[in-house]
Parts: structure tokens; C-alpha cells; sequence
């Protein structure tokens, strides 16, 4: 006997039992219907592509995650998000396609971090994208989070708050005060106000270097309550605004109006002065979203808006609005909190079971009539007893079964069982395709 | 000013523009949608495993074609085919499974090979297989054909052929001519009678090794034609045929009769002797699908039946039955030969147009309503004349524009514009949305 490999995977990678891949594939489904509702393009690019091209703009943290390799003469990357893909497709593209150019991808990344709790080495972004020709209207700021709205409201996973900022409030503000360098040092430090209190944020900001007679306009400013309109009158009546600062608050006013216009009800969006977002490129609003119920999951679904996308690869200066779902760590945080119940493992609405070979003729030819009226149809040809059979119905949870044997091939009916309350009644093939369209399972 | 990279992807890559990867998804979503009609479960394995595994059998062409590499202290391999991570699965999960199994999984897989053309490094396969727990009848080999048979029909690239057949004939038939390691090398000969000739394809066997007294009877037996049946009373009628040619017989006329009974045309396929495929694990059935009017494009659609999926990994014998389309090179034939015309490039049914800023709240109103109507709903917001409008509709190749204007909004109307025949009428937003549900395009 030849020795046996252990089949197991890599930690950090998921991989789903069938009853948890339907659940999946359906959110999955969810996103991408509402992003082609919205006009959204499909995008496909490579998994590996060239180092050289992938790694133009990265470094640090990114270069270290990489998964990259040599194979024959080429230096090899595997991409670590769907945004490098995406500027360098239209750098490549650009004559070929419409601007605005809106895509969306939804595809699997790969980042060779230390797996933990909650992080994935490979797993799915599901991102959507606007490119502007030359300019992009702020109204395209105001469509994203509408689209992600009704993407979360479809999932139906609670309620949820996409909070939105401005990148230039936060440049503008720490800009006058001469602290523009430090600006996500600061955010982080603010961050831990409920978890450390003020006055340890107070001595933190100092260490960090933030002169002391700066730090009550900062506590001040990051203070700043009340209602979205609230805010923006409190960021309005700011002395100390320049004209950075005065554009960002104008600009995160049109987009909320914006958001009200496509149909945002008030409590479903918060203006976030602390929100500023990691990667270097955004300039304008940014967003992160949260299950209200579920502030431990972080933000599920966050992006921004970018002056230009492409500029490593063409001269053309494209700005473009993006936001991206992580989908295989919501799903699992999901799965873990038991807010996603994996389905019995069955994408058939029915099985149907012949209880004899001479049976199998007419089962057949019934499995085609469901299917042909768009019911998704199992059948088991094996061979052995009925107890064996049903037993195999119940383990695979399908919701009914239709069990065809002698008298039904002989009368053209099946005997259709529904699976959760175990009735069962002698229908033609016809009844049995009405019952079966109009269950609701 | 920095210096740029050039936004270029690596050869044997496929990368398309929008109007294609609408076609790509079409045929994607309905070959998913043919497998998931008949129950198969779906399932996603990661891109990346660990070498030890994923390689437990691999050897040869397959070791030299992989992407692998090593991170961390990581041994890694892309997987270059989905059969391997199912064996992979099905041992791990075997407790939480239900058998027969019935599983697809529609992936990228990647080979390093030299690029060609219609050769590629990065590629779909769409994979159904059904794994026995024990056994596995052989009505399932007759399923497999009739799934394939809807698939083709309902892809709707032309007539077809589904070519079967099984290997214990082969084995049976040249084993007892003593020719049982030659078979692969032999059928490979005869493969170029067309080409070649009678006269060459017999010297070339000589060469090969098979003794001269022997060509006759392979000659003679790779020429029985006829329809299926005549085929099947010609093996049937074979003196020399030893226990494991006529057990191969039988499955071959129980697994055709099966595909009559599953519903498939007499002329949807053909008992073709010379198929083998190249892989050791077939042990019964094979098959491999031709588009008629196409024979250069090859095998679209192989696979087979084979003993022991899992013998790297478990003691447990799962025999299984599977088939494979590769769906990235048959996708990248039907467009070079035009079979397949990129559509114009957008998801969307209708481009909603704002004449101007005021007319933007009753535009986003209507667009919100056409999507409530399952209408998938683009909105131009950008500013600018009517003239950059209606190219940038032009352009997208939308079938219709609804225009908002002043009027419009007042009146609560839209001008619907069919782009097709460059007709407008003003209409209500629910006529507009009847018009549209209506509507083919």
C-alpha cells in the first residue's frame, strides 16, 4: 500500500462545506445583480501578472505580503488587490473603452500575511470602480454608497451605517495646524479615546510629537456631534478653515445631499470625521461601513476617491471613485456569529427517486419536465432499498422529494414528499411542477 | 515628471474588454446554471495548496507546467486542474459529505506551458463529477453526456457530438494482443490515418513495435463503423474478445442506452473506438465532445470514469465519473471564429440622461424605479451638452436612453429613445418601465 499525503490546506485559506458555498455563492450572487443593476461592466484580469507591472506603486507592508516567484525568465506576482489590476487595464485599454468607465470585479486576491483570526491569505474583493474621462462629478460620490445601500440591504444582514468623510477636511484642518504629515498617526491615537480615555489620548498625542497648545483645537474638532447636518453647520462655522478645508466640507455636503436625493434614508449614513482610510491615494470622500450590530467586524465595505488612478503606468490623469467588500472575511465573520445558517447541502428542489430499475424510465422523463420548467432536479440511480434511499434525501436536505415506482410509472404520477413535515400525496407530473414552483423553499 | 511602467499583461493570459466578458459571463452563468439544474453542488478550493498535496501524483508534463514556489517556509503550487483539489476535499471532508456526490466547481487553473496559440497559462475549467460512496452506478455515466448535452444545446454554438467510449475495450482488446503498454502510443498512431494513410499509420505501428501479424486485427478493429448500434453488434461478434472487452462492451451499450433514456438524439453522439484520454486514471467510459462545423477547435468537453479518485490521500476507494469544458480556450476559439460577436458594451438596459442639474432628482427617481422592476439602470451624471451625452450612449451601446429634461420632469414623463432605430416618445415612468420589460434586448 503506498503512503498517503495528509489532505489539508494552507491556514488563512477557506474553504466552505457545499451547505456553506450555497449560502456564499448567494451573497455573492446578491452583489454582483445589484452592481449590474446599476450599469456596472464585468472585469476579469490575470491572477499572476508581471512583477515589474503589479509592484510599481507598492512597497512596504504590500512588497513584504506578496506571494512572488520566478518562473522561467519572468519575475511573477500574484495581484494583492483589484485596483493595481484595474489602473493598469485601463492605462492598457483606454482607447477601447467609454468613459465613465464603470467596473466591477469580483475575484479572489492573495496576501501572504501571518495568518489570524479574521484574515485571509486568499479571498474574495468584491469591488466596484467609476473612472472619469478627465473629471468625474461628485454626484458619482453620492451613486456609490447608494449602490452599497442597497447591496447590504439586499443581503439582509441587519442594519448597517456607511460613515463618510472627506479626505480634504481632515488634510485642511491638519494642514493649518502644521501637523499634515502626521494626520494617521493622530487618527489612530484619536481612535482610542472610548478604549483609553482622554486624557491618556491627551498625553499619547503629545508623545507623538503634536504640540500641547495644538491639541484642544484637535480634541475640539474630532469632538464635533449631533446630526449629519449638525456637523457640517459646526464644520462651516470653523475659524480656522482654509480654503482645502472650506472645499472638503462643500463637497461632503453636495454628496450627502446627493445620498438623500438616490434615495439614503437619514439613519442609514454618518459623517465620520475620523475616518481617513490607509492607502495614500484617496483625496476626496472616503467611506467605511458597519453592521450596527456588529461594530467588532470593522468596516465591511470602504473606499474613496482617487485623483488618479493610472499614473504609474500613462500620463493621462484619470480620477476614478471605488469601494470594495471583503467577502470571504464578512462571510465568515458572519458564519461565526451565527448570523449566516448554512442551508442543507442541496441546489435541487427536488430528488427524484426510483424504487426500481423498471421505474427509471418514467422518473427520468419526469426529472426532465421539472427541469424543463426551471426547477432544479436531482435523481438517485443507485441501486439498493428505499431506507436507503430516503436516507441519502434527508442527509442532502433537499426539500422534496418525488418517489416514482411501479403504480406511479403506470398511473404517470410521482408520489411528491415534502421533506420538512413528511406529507406525501400521488400528484401527475403537471401538479407536481405547480406545487414545486410555487414553494417557497 | 516619474517613469512609467508599461501596463502589459504576460502571453497565454486572457484578458477581455467589457463586451466581451459580457459573453464570457453569459456562457459562464449557463453552464453553472445547466449544472446546478441537475443538483451538482458547488464548490471553490483554494488557488494556492502546499506542493506535498497538491503534487501526491502528479510527475512529468505536470510537474514542469506548475507555478510553484516557495513563501515562507511554505512548499506552494497553483493548482493546475480541479480534479486534484476535489480528490484533496473529498478525503478531508469525506464525514460531512453525502455520496453519490455530486459537486461542479468552475475555477481559473493555471499551467505554465509555452504559450501558443489557444494554449493558455491561465484558464476556466467548468468541472462536473459524481463520486460513489462505494459504487457507483452506471446510469450516472449515461447523466454525465445528457448535462453536457443541455449545456451545448443551450449555449447555442451548433451542432455537436458527444464521442464515447470505454476503456476496458481498449484494454481488453489490446491485451489480449500483448499491446497492453502500447495502447496509448498505438491510438495516437492510428490518429493520423487521415493524414498519413493506411500504408504509414501500418509502417509506423512496425516501428512502434507491434508485431507485423498483429496490425491486421488492429486495423480491422479500429475501422468497424456504423451507426452506434451496428458499432455494438460488431464488438459483440468479436471472437478473440477476451472478459474485460466484453465488460466494457456491455457498459458501453448500458451507458448509450441510458443517454437515449436521459433524452439525448440518436445524432448527439457516437461510439468512436480511438478515444482513450491521455490520463491513467480512466478506467470505463470516456468521453470527448466535438463542435461538428469546428473539428480544429479539438475536445471541448472531456472525461471519463475512473476506479479511485482519493488513492493519494486515503485508503477508501471513491470511484467517481467526471467531465471538464474549457470554457477560456473554447470562449477565445468561438471569438476568433466568430461564433461569438462581442455585444455592445453595457450590462445596462436603459441610460438615464439628466438634461441639466435641476432635472437630476426626477432622473434619479425614474432610474430608481426601473431598477425596482428588475430593469438594470445606468445614470449619466456627469455635466456637459446633449451632444457628449448621447455619444457617450452611442458609445456604451445601450438599447435605450430615457432623456430628463425640464418638460419631463414637470410632466413626470421620460423620452424613451430606442438606439437601435433612433425612435423617442414621451411616456410615463411605468409605461417607460412595461416598454423595457418588454423589450428583448
Amino acid at each position: 500500500m503506498q503512503e498517503k499525503v495528509t489532505p489539508r490546506i494552507l491556514p488563512g485559506f477557506q474553504e466552505l462545506l457545499p451547505g456553506e458555498q450555497i449560502r456564499f455563492n448567494q451573497m455573492y450572487d446578491t452583489i454582483r445583480s445589484v452592481y449590474e443593476s446599476f450599469g456596472f461592466l464585468p472585469l476579469d484580469t490575470p491572477v499572476i501578472e508581471l512583477s515589474e507591472v503589479l509592484l510599481a506603486k507598492a512597497g512596504g507592508e504590500t512588497e513584504k505580503q506578496i506571494y512572488r516567484f520566478q518562473k522561467g525568465e519572468n519575475d511573477l506576482s500574484l495581484r494583492f488587490d483589484l485596483t493595481v489590476p484595474l489602473a493598469r487595464y485601463v492605462a492598457a485599454h483606454y482607447n477601447d473603452l467609454v468613459f465613465p468607465f464603470k467596473r466591477y470585479q469580483m475575484s479572489k486576491v492573495f496576501r501572504g500575511e501571518r495568518p489570524q483570526k479574521g484574515r485571509f491569505r486568499e479571498f474574495y474583493q468584491c469591488d466596484i470602480d467609476i473612472i472619469g474621462g478627465e473629471e468625474l462629478d461628485l454626484l458619482y460620490d453620492a451613486e456609490i454608497p447608494a449602490i452599497i445601500h442597497q447591496v447590504f440591504l439586499k443581503l439582509g444582514i441587519g442594519k448597517f451605517t456607511i460613515r463618510i468623510n472627506n479626505r480634504k477636511i481632515l488634510g485642511g484642518f491638519f494642514g493649518s495646524l502644521g501637523l499634515s504629515d502626521k494626520i494617521e498617526q493622530i487618527l489612530r491615537i484619536l481612535d482610542k479615546m472610548e478604549k483609553i480615555g482622554r486624557d491618556s489620548v491627551l498625553a499619547e498625542l503629545i508623545r507623538s510629537g503634536v504640540p500641547e497648545e495644538k491639541t484642544s483645537a484637535i480634541l475640539d474638532f474630532i469632538s464635533i456631534g449631533g446630526t449629519n447636518e449638525q456637523i457640517l453647520s459646526s464644520l462651516r462655522g470653523m475659524a480656522a478653515a482654509d480654503e482645502q478645508f472650506r472645499e472638503g466640507v462643500e463637497e461632503l455636503a453636495a454628496v450627502t445631499d446627493g445620498m438623500r436625493l438616490f434615495g439614503m434614508p437619514e439613519d442609514s449614513f454618518r459623517i465620520d470625521l475620523t475616518i481617513a482610510r490607509g492607502l495614500d491615494y484617496y483625496t476626496g470622500t472616503v467611506y467605511e461601513t458597519q453592521i450596527d450590530a456588529h461594530p467588532e467586524f470593522g468596516s465591511v465595505c470602504s473606499g474613496g476617491r482617487y485623483d488618479n488612478l493610472t499614473g504609474y503606468y500613462t500620463d493621462k490623469k484619470l480620477p476614478g471613485i471605488g469601494i470594495s467588500i471583503g467577502l470571504t472575511r464578512l462571510f465568515s465573520q458572519l458564519l461565526a456569529c451565527g448570523l449566516i445558517v448554512p442551508e442543507a447541502s442541496s441546489t435541487a428542489k427536488v430528488l427524484v427517486i426510483p424504487m426500481d430499475r423498471a421505474s427509471v424510465p418514467f422518473a427520468a422523463a419526469a426529472a426532465t419536465d421539472f427541469r424543463d420548467a426551471g426547477i432544479a432536479t436531482d435523481v438517485y440511480y443507485g441501486d439498493g432499498g428505499m431506507k436507503k434511499k430516503m436516507k441519502y434525501a434527508g442527509k442532502c436536505g433537499v426539500p422534496y422529494t418525488a418517489i416514482v415506482g411501479e403504480a406511479e410509472a403506470a398511473s404517470r404520477t410521482v408520489a411528491l414528499k415534502d421533506m420538512r413535515d413528511g406529507t406525501q400525496q400521488a400528484v401527475s407530473v403537471e401538479k407536481a411542477v405547480e406545487i414545486l414552483k410555487n414553494s417557497e423553499r
